[in-house]
């Protein structure tokens, strides 16, 4: 999947990837979000092959970001959970959902919704914003060396739309 | 890098995923976000062998994420810019970073920071928001089935977590 790794790599990004894994990863990830617990919900889900689901599994467990647990009806099964850190994702799964919805969307429309569970409204986007929670335009978003006061001139996440 | 295609999935995340295409493709969208416009300077960045970048480039420019433009200044080289598509992907980026700065941060820190270019202040967390700009509980973040107007039960991005 990868042809080298990304671990020695100082940026945060491939970091992130680097203990992410693999897309099929990131689809795992999505369905622990949704509530998936046990190896057969996720097999079902992502309809893969055993012995691959299993090293997926094994792998976020190793960068914990799955953790195994006794599963809650008491049965024999053992369950997987999210940890804090995989939970910390989902920033990130709303993100690519986000874009899929508007950039990638299926011919039968998006699978799922989200919303706030507390006044049922739609979700707003997930986006840059101000501290006063004003949404930005990505222009605005600057990007610096970690550490220094002074931008790189011209840097910045829209750099490349001038 | 994936043992199947995505693309006939409804989910918007693995068709955003299948779009994107690889990690590669990933950090190579973030050196166009940072100001990268040269095969060059993708490959000094990235460090790959120039077929693998070369791959990775059409795929993206397939895909309509990068677009293949005159050189700025006049000289015969091509340069690659972000689409609107291509810089939409702006939020998942900083959602990879923001996450690795705090959960895969290297020994040295991380290489980057984000400001906001109109008030020079750090950029404030890539996170669920309410309308009013208050940042959510992953928890109160619900997932529905598209087009429906009951939730699923105990479904949300932070279910497992319960």
């Amino acid at each position: 999947m990868k042809t080298k790794s990304f671990s020695d790599m100082q940026c945060s990004i491939a970091r992130s990837l680097e203990l992410v894994g693999s897309w099929w990863s990131l689809l795992i990830i999505r369905d622990a979000m949704m509530g998936a617990r046990r190896f057969k919900h996720f097999q079902k889900s992502l309809g893969i092959a055993k012995n691959t689901l299993t090293s997926r599994l094994i792998q976020l467990i190793d960068s914990d970001i799955l953790e195994r647990v006794p599963a809650k009806d008491g049965s024999a099964y053992d369950e997987y959970q999210l940890t804090p850190k995989g939970r910390d994702l989902g920033p990130i799964i709303l993100a690519l959902s986000q874009w899929g919805d508007k950039w990638a969307v299926h011919p039968d429309g998006p699978s799922f919704e989200y919303f706030d569970r507390k006044t049922g409204e739609d979700l707003t986007a997930i986006w840059p914003r101000r501290a006063n929670g004003e949404a930005m335009e990505l222009r605005d978003v600057g990007v610096k060396p970690a550490g220094t006061s002074t931008p790189q001139p011209e840097s910045g996440i829209e750099r490349t739309s001038s």
